[in-house]
């Protein structure tokens, strides 16, 4: 049985961590900090959880997280970092579900963070939770960057592609769309459901902070600087990521090749699931699981990639999880394996 | 391991029993039929039961149903009257999620239903699935009427108060509210989202076919016929049930023994959960899961209890759920542990 | 050409002010201020306004109100209630859209609200702004209290019932539904898109600031106490009240009567719609218009009155534009004559 | 005064028709048409209209139509063709909302819209009703082929760069994403709330109507075959268009440059409003008014055009209005200077 400790409990990944892992047969949480509700039942702000969880919110002190074996942090970014240096050192492994590690460059980190990094040795040696990209150095790892949600569907539907070295990559284009859950609990005017109900915008159009970490994994892939164009958009829903992913083909290739690619490629993955040809996947199909859902369309030489998840899962806690279990050497799919809620 | 089979699988009762059959520990899904998709994927159709269902829908004949130990009905109205008589003499139990065995008086079910029923004998027999008021009768039956939704979270509020001889019985208001999931998966106009969206409205005040269903256990719980006054109203949502109940003490009593009394009259109830006092229950907190969620609350010599359910589980497919394990000689929450999916 | 000001120009009554004032042939809107937004153009807060209206938000200081005919308060409780008494010294008249004045009852106005009032003087002239109710002392008011939204709502279903004296006075009941506009733009965990779509609860069942100023208007009507039981809720959409209002007749009457009572009540106001028997008022239908439309309904001796509003137009600021145009002489429908934009 | 006729007035673009035509200050309605609800009153169907409109449904006859100046086809694709050449004939002037006279290539319609062209002598005549592109030619037009929404939000924002020259014209991309009144008001599974709220997808990736709609106008100003990249995208809301349409300048430009020049495009155009640099529009900002709100961003030699409409409004009944207006000799903006519903 692994002991667990949630940092910072109170938001959407917080208490997503909590859905999860209260189902997880190998894990007990044991510790959920929050400064704010310190004391407070963790049922009594998520009534969601009644007859689940009998735990009170504590305070985050090293005392109450280096008693766990892995230590998830889903924090605000730049608290991570903190804490981080003394769990390592007291041999607790730490998941972070913000982007304190998420980049590999400091300056570039500081640069798009705002801030200065306080334990910059660690970055390198931090991976990114990618499975399906880093699987096998995922399981070595002391500390794991758990990636963005637009990361996740981007490079999940991107990556196929570059790795055949098939789309010319001065062209990528990501036109992605969040539900609002994605700007997390915390009070603000821009996301009262009276700002963002019944309305559509793009937003951040001219620099997201998801873009230099998307960028990271392309480039990384294909070997040479990619040009990604890289929109959000904020959905009047709550949960739910969908991209849609443009790129040309170098050469003229079939759709069906393009399929098989994909099918290939994500065959072993249990959480990357490949639609039929013609498939227009709906986030509505991944709510409140891991799994990423592709779908692959093509005219003339331009590619259309699909992809969807649950911002909270598979872009947030759920891939937290697989980490988890990849780096505790458990079954990956365990406690993951829930039925999507639809409708 | 229980075999089952589902009629009428393309609704949303139908995919909700398969998203909670698909992880019940002790059933095997046999068939699922479907006039109209026939030879089709199950999956083809509810893309998020990928990976979890491989099955097709078949024609609903006898020879595809008795094989089952347990059939569900999860059909328009009418449908399972038909099909019943000769189930029940190949010794398969039926669960109907449509009401054509929950009103003990054949001729009031025909006016409020407009049909003839055509095995007026099973009737009697016929128990009325809510295990929190008739669990005993549940276990030795053949035949369930499984609740509707509004009944279900009426009559989880009201009859604590009834069966306590409390409050003046000719004065019940149900006050009742439900997302739009609640009027079927059929082709329709006015449950588009462009009609039922950013909209609020009262409903069917003139009469409701859920009122003689609701009046007929408070009629037997109190002894007498009550005076119930019903208006459900239609929500811009998807999933959940609101009831707001008014009534009105016969004498003085403080709001704390009401507490007591709905707390002790659920104390062995698996999925009804009485909140702390100066709750508000909130329909999101019991999404996807097989709970009613009560609070109490009183002015004066008025009570106001407040509940919340899943009109999709509790209302419908997962309280079928929990009367086949009744049935079954299971334990009763088998299959219907899994958390809220909040937010 | 009327000149107005509006005081607090950044909520969603101050926009929804602008919106309909920006119409309204007779008013020129000299001034709209804003502390936080002092020197900004208003329609870099509101693009909905781009092309009609060419003004900066400005320091709420007494010269800057003075100048005008009419001073609109869209502030929070407690801040007209400064202002007031120098702006009527100054000859200018006062529209409190907050609840500075719509309690006679200073003691009952600090408890609710949780202050001490600065200028008790003031209550007893101001007057309560339902023109349905007050038309003749609004038209010769320095000083008006515009009524809250759920209150609009309620007040324009009962008072036919009470002042044809027909309802049994001590069991009033108001369900009462608002969308989340309702609660303001102000930075609020409860409010995000994440905490209140897709969901429904009801809240403040043990005391809402609006029950005491229902209760004034009906007792005042009555002629006596009336017992109402108030329960509002939270809708998942931005726009809309709607309110079930239940009661019981004293004796016997046709519901052909009570429709007639209605039609009769309100057969010369513009604003108030009595709908054909048998209907179910929808929010949707008074999107952005100043009216509220009423439906009948009776079962045995128990009468079902449903209502429904925009809570920021008949519910606020439509209503206050209402009476401007009454203390000002104009008529009273001027500028308030748009269509409900549906769907 | 202009006596108009509306043939097909139940569904959502007949609706808007009326709720915007009965402000127009130069028009009478004489005539609205439903096979369906002929003889009922035109506000039992639409109760927002309750107070504007006396009128009731009539069948859709040659002798209720020549009657009128103008007659809008606010009906499915298919119908306007078999009328309008009588229509035509009888000296009255023809608004097509739907599609039947928007291709220029009848050979293209009919493949696209399954069914052949009744009268394709007409459709050279017709003129494609974009003001901002065609403003002289619908002056003088007694045929209108009102465009698509989709093709509306796409065009203005590509249409400047394409006839200033700057873009590749093998490489233009447009993301759009529509409310759900966009697929109109019928009985129908995929578009209800049930399937569409708090989900999100693409659909027709592999081809929709609107393609070579938008490419027909496209090539018309580029002189050449544009290669344009359609995917549309449906929203969990009612109204709104947003389209996302990226683009490769041909050679180093300057962002300012490309605002300029959007500016100059528009700087005679009532209802294009091209917003600040660095905006992202928002479809509730255009929400009930004729806009299509613009802006402008670039990153390297990509520039990504934001642009919003209401698809029921610019999209498809504002525009027409619009077109009347030109037509008619009327003020372009008459009736069309209401202030758009946020929040």
């Amino acid at each position: 049985m692994m002991k667990v400790a949630i940092v910072g409990g109170t938001g959407y990944t917080g208490v997503e961590l909590l859905r999860l892992l209260i189902k997880h047969p190998q894990v007990q949480i044991q510790t959920i900090t929050s400064r704010t509700e310190a004391g407070k039942n963790v049922t009594d702000l998520f009534p969601s959880l009644r007859g689940h969880l009998d735990l009170k919110f504590t305070e985050p002190t090293q005392e109450n997280l280096i008693a766990s074996n892995v230590v998830f942090f889903a924090t605000p970014n730049g608290i991570a970092m903190q804490d981080t240096p003394a769990l390592l050192k007291a041999g607790v492994k730490v998941i972070d579900l913000a982007a304190d590690f998420r980049i590999k460059d400091v300056a570039t980190w500081e640069k798009w963070y705002g801030m200065t990094h306080n334990c910059p040795e660690l970055i390198e040696e931090a991976v990114y939770g990618l499975p399906e990209l880093n699987r096998s150095k995922i399981a070595k790892a002391r500390l794991i960057a758990n990636p963005g949600c637009y990361p996740t569907a981007v490079l999940l539907g991107f990556l196929p592609l570059i790795e055949a070295g098939i789309i010319d990559l001065d062209n990528l284009i990501a036109d992605a769309k969040s539900g609002v859950s994605g700007a997390g609990r915390k009070a603000n005017i821009p996301t009262l459901m009276s700002e963002t109900g019944e309305s559509f915008k793009a937003y951040n159009v001219a620099g997201h902070r998801h873009w230099p970490e998307i960028c990271q994994s392309l480039n990384a892939s294909a070997g040479t600087e990619v040009d990604l164009t890289f929109v959000p958009h904020l959905l009047p829903m709550i949960r739910g990521i969908e991209a849609t992913l443009y790129s040309k083909t170098k050469q003229s290739i079939e759709l069906d090749e393009i399929q098989n690619l994909f099918i290939q490629r994500y065959q072993n993955e249990p959480f990357v699931d490949v639609l039929p040809l013609n498939s227009h996947p709906e986030t509505r199909n991944v709510r409140g699981v891991n799994i990423c859902q592709l779908a692959v369309h093509k005219s003339n030489n331009k590619l259309v990639i699909l992809s969807v998840i649950d911002n909270l899962v598979k872009g947030a806690a759920g891939q937290a999880i697989q980490n988890m279990n990849i780096i505790s050497g458990l079954p990956e799919t365990t406690g993951l394996t829930n039925v999507a809620l639809a409708p």
